[in-house]
């Protein structure tokens, strides 16, 4: 009792998220790709480092080998585990006693494939940056790879990792808002606008291969999180949609702009939009779910936050880590109500829970990860195939594959 | 220069709305509908004496004579201009020396027509509610009684008349986004959500009957309103669009959601989502416009500032009456930035521009007004039919006629 | 119970305010001060249009009588009731049967004891703007005339009248945050930020003359507001009061900013913060208050919504209008929620309220009026009196007179 | 010109903080304090492991040996390092040729200086939690000791680590705002509400005990960081005050509420409100300074965004490591705009730069950190003597101590 009141006063701080590790016996892992003046690198292992559950100790950060090396050694990793290709590192590190657990992937899409199957063949889990894969088959095949060894997958999708879009979820789910009829996911970024032709290359760099980033530049790039979201909070599934996917600035090749329309399998009706032709728009992730008891609505850009409104009563702000909120999204949290977490900490969450599975057998033998994995992977790739697809048909019905 | 200091300090004042008239010849208005209990009667009624521009002495408020007696006696309306019918009404008011000069109606959509008729035809002007028509044919009909007699007509989208909205259409019109490529215009509200079966007529009334209101509910109501404002503010028209119209909840026989994705004739592409099944949504309309120089928002929530943001500069907070504002909206703003206005303020603009044109025929030549007209009232009726029609064809694009 | 949904589908409608008037007896008033540009002239007289329940029949606009009669006129006022100076006004309308029976006083705040006096003693009711007198003694002076002739007082603190605010009263006094011990207001605003030497005159004008318009521009100008909001929100009373009032401009000859930290009857501690340097400020004022179970928040930038917070639980957005507010804040209130209200419907209130309380011998009695009376106007010279005599003496504490 | 391009279109990334050290040579760090269920424990080490530049290697997390080796190998600390007493440590670390370099202290105040000495003494550096000691005594030994031993002394006022709060600074340092007139900081919050007599001591601890935590429960414990950013951001030091200094609830032994009014060395005006009675709050710090040109507004609620006000001009909302931003804040960064980040990303930028400036002497020489160190430490506890003098002596002015 006295013990509740003192994590109200200062947050429930003791629930949170720590940095120790009972057995001491933190994961070793690896990376492939986030080389300099990667951000995604950078991202990738920070998040490793948050809680204190990974130790970095090989790599390919680059194809040239003294590049590699050079980098590696300035990470902290010893020079004879700097690799300049990922195939002599599976090898390598598979035959060492002390060789990686697990390996981080962050190259384009379409490398995810081949590079995860050498991994996973040798008892090494995985997590992986989205999208997944450059296309369906890749996404099936890796789907094998994964059941045959029966490793731990872990898909980047950092934002369903906020605490209080699990917060949603965990509304959602207990029937807090009632039969789910109505849902809005938008994503109006402006990164592409702007840029002239001779540009396009020189800030989207692999993005304009479809061979190694799939058919659609922003359906894979941001429409695939919009939609790992929009089914992960809702947990429902799509039955068929319609899409409009273009190209709205004369200067580029690739697509920037798509509206979808879903009918979902519970008869619910859904729209989805993503742009990074929103002129001046940073990072605008929103979902609002509707249901006949309620409604739920989150805010990349205010994360902390979650409005919840029951029918005929007041909109709550429900905060992170307050009073309020479920155990689910408070173990996702590490500080109290009122201090800001933001991108990393989501990002960290997936990192964490990708360990604790790793370590854990009794969570992997319960397949009911919290994180993204396989089956969320491969969900977004028929997402992207199937929006692609309607818009080439003008607009047409494409039935999703389930 | 003293002058325009004076005018900062407290908001630019003497540029605002007054509610003096040179000429001392308030006109003489009568109004159809809005008896007991109405509030959008109540509100026409407000808006004709927020800038003491009109003089009410006439009106039909119930087919009910003593009904239409005692109501109008209690706006201190004379017992004998209170009738029970608007064919007496248009009658005898244009036979008396001193009989109405304008005529507010705010009957169901389906009468509009037939009651418009009957005060044009006899050179009296009319202000109206939208939606404009129940049909298509009746909005044609109406344009040419309007074309034959000259008269001025004023259709309430009230919320084009916001003057951040307009700040909006300003700052378009002049170039200060470039060239548009994307729109996105949304209305959730969430009033028949938790309605129940024989709830429905109660709440809805007239609503539910195609031949007064039109043959969609959430799309006459207020999808014209989110139509309207988009073609407004961006000056551009639609091409084509393909829609999906549904009723989702199970209590309902009227449709209650729509989605729309829309071809402008400028080659951008737009969305609009109207809803009134956004359970807890109060009024909450917002329209985004990208363009390649820059972007603009506005929220109906928040009417008094604008954002616009610039490519690559940070967002700008425009507030109403501030010095960064244009004279064009300017001139619909009543008191100094920083106090808020509303939707009765907007409502109010449009009865006084309305007054405006009535009393000064060179406004009238020019035939530009800033508040909507016959055209707007035909767009929306075309639109509405359009988006039904795409709807029953499951998504097909349809063409808007010009 | 049908009834009940309906209200709560369109926002609760039928109990909002109307236009009519079951005796048809609207109240003739006449207005003292608004002429040609002014601002707060235009505010009073639409505020007294806003629910039809006065007509306006007389007024001096000017001490030039060929400049109060154009004026006048371009009201809609015959030309014999336009007059030139306030005493022959009072008893020309006193002698006619159709005389005023209420006067709205605008002039500086060192005219309105004379004023009201004349009026008052002719058994006119009297609707004041703010800040009531320039001296405590006017103030006192001014009581007594009210006193002796039994009339209805009403001072134009109109931030107190916005439905929201009055549901934050209605909350506390209710008990919804339990006792108060902390309260916080602050009133930022930046009008004489930039003004020159030789602007200041220009645009403060009589501002600048402590015999009209007391002893602090600051705190007779926004400080009474805050203050008087205080004291109605809690319905606490303050003992004392110590402040800093400066002058932070080197342009200025008048105060321009001020801290003032008060000690409550009851033991709570509050904090007043007034300026007119608040660069950019333009009207930010806002209110909480903190109690033992529960804490309130108010803003005049979003005067539609309240924010109401219990001990532990999360912050609720009530909504004006909404299905969860008290009848106090409803029957101040026009429009359904979701469409903004804003400073003009407030202020309307005041005049409404007045009307009524004129109106029914019944509400006179009670005393009890929820608009602004003599007693705020006494309440409001005391703090302007108390907090400049505290700054002088270089914040030392100083009782409230009671 | 194109690496520009490229740089704005993914928010400036390359200049954006790195894990990488070119010497490969990572600071060996311990830690006094932070044992099980310690939040502040648990920030520090993050950020420390933040960017990847130290490495844990020694502490004490309990005076008993078996719980601080227990935790300290949890945390990948060998079993040798783990110690039970400071002194012990210092001693066997500063013997060791791999023994630490720097220590982050994270006990409460009055143990600090003791601690910190034993290892400044030994060449340790040392980064401290706030507030930096008990009294004033103990703060002006502890200066005495750094000058002595000529090492790094960090103190983590995080808040003022935020990339937009640096920002803010920027822009005040370079004139943005002209000449500052007036300051305003609050930090409403409301942990101690609702806590019966009985919780007081299970929640605030140590705090209870003014030897080793100051004079000022609320002062110490919030009041600090408030009159730090204040100092940071405006670059101005303070002349005198006054405060009123309250216990609110009638529950607690502590203070917990103070309003204090400053008169700043270059005349301007400020005021400073914290408390643990604002019932509801979280961590409301919000700061708002007012020059003659503009005015900056920040709010650790929303802490990405800066608002940015010129005189006449709209505000403008500039946003972290977006094109707009400076340097300064810029490499305060670690995310492109839109991504938000938190509390911990402010922490962690102490740490770096507590790094970067043991690591380069040329930054050592320079002593203008950019992070708090301890000057500030020694105002903070100035600022804290001065407001509770003041408040026994019932709001007098006392001046800050130079």
């Amino acid at each position: 009792m006295k013990k509740k009141k003192e994590k109200l006063a200062f947050g429930r701080l003791n629930l949170l998220r720590g940095d120790t590790l009972n057995s001491s016996k933190r994961i070793k892992i690896g990376f492939i790709g986030g080389g300099p003046n990667s951000f995604i690198g950078y991202t990738h292992r920070l998040a490793s480092r948050f809680d204190n559950k990974f130790e970095t100790v090989a790599g390919v950060f680059s194809t040239d080998k003294s590049k590699s090396k050079k980098f590696g050694i300035s990470l902290g990793i010893s020079e004879d585990r700097c690799y300049a290709d990922f195939l002599t590192m599976a090898k390598k590190e598979s035959q060492r006693s002390d060789g990686i657990q697990a390996i981080g992937i962050m190259t384009p899409a379409g490398y995810h494939y081949k590079i995860a199957k050498e991994f996973l063949n040798r008892k090494i889990h995985v997590i992986c940056d989205k999208p997944m894969t450059a296309t369906l088959n890749e996404a099936l095949l890796l789907e094998k790879v994964i059941k045959k060894n029966n490793m731990v997958f872990a898909l980047t999708h950092n934002y369903s990792a906020y605490p209080m879009l699990r917060e949603a979820k965990y509304l959602i789910d207990n029937g807090k808002i009632g039969k789910i009829h109505l849902i809005n996911v938008e994503y109006p970024q402006g990164y592409t606008v702007g840029l002239k032709k001779n540009e396009e290359r020189n800030v989207l760099k692999w993005r304009l291969d479809k061979k190694i980033s799939g058919e659609s530049m922003i359906l894979q790039e941001i429409g695939t999180h919009a939609y790992h979201l929009m089914r992960f909070v809702t947990s429902l599934e799509v039955k068929e949609l319609l899409a409009q996917v273009d190209t709205l600035s004369d200067q580029l090749t690739v697509d920037d702009n798509a509206f979808i329309i879903l009918r979902m399998q519970n008869k619910a009706k859904a729209s989805i939009w993503v742009s990074s032709a929103a002129t001046g728009g940073e990072n605008g992730l929103k979902i609002r779910v509707y249901g006949n008891k309620g409604a739920l609505e989150w805010f990349q850009d205010d994360p902390n936050n979650l409005k919840y409104t029951e029918l005929n009563r007041p909109t709550k702000i429900i905060t992170r880590a307050s009073a309020a909120v479920s155990n689910l999204s408070l173990k996702s949290s590490r500080v109290a109500a009122g201090h800001p977490e933001g991108f990393f900490e989501a990002f960290a969450n997936i990192y964490s829970e990708f360990a604790d599975t790793i370590l854990d057998k009794s969570i992997r033998k319960n397949k009911n990860n919290i994180f993204p994995g396989i089956k969320d992977g491969i969900a977004g790739i028929n997402f992207v195939s199937a929006a692609k697809k309607s818009s080439k048909k003008n607009g047409a019905w494409i039935k999703l594959k389930s």
